[in-house]
């Protein structure tokens, strides 16, 4: 990873475009990523007690990450329209806080890592909203894409 | 922290509701919040020397950074909708990635800490996108609130 | 009932126009609105044994519903921007579909009727989005305006 | 209809997920959907002599079940996105309210009963804001699917 | 206008950031804009005729406006949340395009200039899209303010 | 261009709707479009000199014209959904104000020029956004489609 690599796409003036993937082929490709969001012991017994003032704190995290994965084009200024085909959004809670992580899936024309990477931060946002009254000092963290599968880029997982 | 507030508006049922906020004053409110994108050595260097194939990564990021602030509502599902009055936000590169920063400010009735952290958020993977094609590896972390004003519940910020 | 209001923001030509209420008063407001989703016996009982294939229906609605609420003048093309300061959702499964209720309140110059009647409509969507797979006969129906407080016309409530 | 379906997306833990379409075809695919505003005699002759007080009532309906049929993925929280290929929407004042049905195409990977649903749905919420000054107590029923085509699961339609 | 105005919140590196508003008082303001569409002597005809193939041009172009100026700061980077209490478009056919003007009101801490310019330009976007199977060279042209009243910097209107 | 060109989708009562594309084929296409901004020559040179108050206002204007290109059908009523798969937007200072070009490319089954008009016209707002505390009398004009490829309709560009 020493040297920048070489796009044809690349603007003589630096200024931001989004790159053309038109003629790129229609195939399946899929994405995972996670994250975490590190509690205080009061917050982690109120998400397992199920006794989060604002309600079922983790429901409300995993629909918006869903949500979220589907508006990434809308969010990241140069991303580009992903068709998101499938979903899916875990949160595990663990005694300093709660494990989020995501797989993401579509047959399309480019990856759909912005689209993992989006659905944990936002995951991450909501919970922190939810219990933000009880723990106004959690932290979003270790936010990465763990594995990528389809397009000519070769596939990888985190080892 | 050792005990979870009491908030009259709890439901019985656990089921999340957006709590009651008409009643609150609209005051001044502020916050601030901070973030990390961890970025691999040849990414520092073409942020630096700005020859990232996508473009300006920092002008997205930061652009990215306030249109979320203003759209928190629209991704946090129970988060009140706030009246953003003034948003800035830093990015500064260092040696091992870079630093994001980002004060938002309103005169509403209710606090303002989710969309400093929104917004710290999607610049954060508005960088990631404009970066990914030079760093695969990029990861977002340290995400929190680093100082509030206004509000019922005090003034505090991260010593 | 009989006869038309008059209003003073007729349009001679009777072309759409978003009325002005700039100079109303911020006061609190409130609505409830109600609705029902009639199901057939197997998707009650998958509702009632929370063996829904696509996950947890009812949570889905409910969030559905309060996003929904904050969305209203971006669906309805007239209705006023209105701050959206409390929202409840409640779900009701009856032996015949799923009762719908909400609550909306604002302090903000017109009312929050529209925001109640979405909220309540877009839950019931997002409640047959869910069970479709069970049952693709359901019906969405009695859809109105339950209570109303605040602005000038008068509080009222269906009897 | 007496049991629940078996898809194999079903998730153990009961959470909300997108199921997995990536691997179905790209086929025509079609839905129509219908529903009622039901209005008092004096909103039934204000549509007829085109005096409703905000303006055209049926145009501005039309239009926002056009522009919501699109927006459908973003409002019902598991929809996939489709892209919408075809709408039409017909209002018919008839004596106790206005009939309202859509039909919505489209070539993509999964079915658009749920944009045909949404198109009705947001048409009668508009329908509802522009003759509400006239009357209150409008009443949407009787939403439902009338017919559907394309898929794997075979067409139908309402007898 | 031969000096740039000195404002105490410009950022010394020359980053975009929004300024805070969020000390200024809530008064009433409007704002006037107006455009034009030219076009071509068959569509002129279509529109004065009815017979443009999409549908009612006017009104379509004309709810597609009053929307857009609830949206202008999803759309305008740094454009501040402006609640948007009244807005009238008017469409005149000409004999040589379409004369369009918009009128905007709040009762907010910032102006609505951009609101009014932004309702103008969407609406004639929409105009273009609808005719543009009878005249693919419509041409938008000579959008401006018209007037302004409200807020610290005076009154002005185009004489 | 004497004549309106007829179509098999017109409906015989004139109301509007989204005419069926679900059967074109799925093929390359591309468009060009183009506009100015009028400025006075005190915001010329602020843009020259990089001293215009809210920042740089022409990276703003780039990002908020790409942004705006995605989102066309959420802003044109019945514009149908297209991927966009590249957008570049140009903006070149000149003695009376600023060009705007943009191109936009897809592999999909309908026209793209829609994007390519939203996408200069945001741009232009949002530039005028940048520089109005400048210039009040910003001006934009000239707004048309340049070019064209792909599709049955046949190639054209401006001469």
């Amino acid at each position: 990873m020493s040297e920048v690599p070489r796009l044809t796409h690349v603007r003589e003036d630096g200024t931001a475009q989004m790159v053309d993937v038109s003629a790129k082929a229609v195939t399946a490709r899929a994405a995972s990523a996670a994250g975490r969001v590190l509690l205080a012991p009061a917050a982690v017994a109120a998400l397992r007690d199920g006794t989060v003032p604002k309600g079922d704190a983790l429901a409300v995290a995993r629909i918006a990450g869903i949500q979220a994965a589907k508006r990434t084009p809308d969010l990241v200024p140069l991303a580009h329209p992903v068709a998101v085909h499938a979903v899916t959004v875990d949160l595990a809670v663990a005694d300093d806080g709660v494990d989020i992580t995501a797989q993401v899936r579509t047959a399309d024309r480019t990856g759909i890592e912005m689209e993992a990477l989006t659905c944990v931060s936002v995951a991450a946002l909501a919970l922190v909203d939810m219990i933000k009254a009880v723990d106004k000092h959690a932290r979003i963290t270790d936010i990465r894409v763990t594995a990528k599968s389809g397009g000519r880029s070769g596939d990888w997982s985190e080892s």
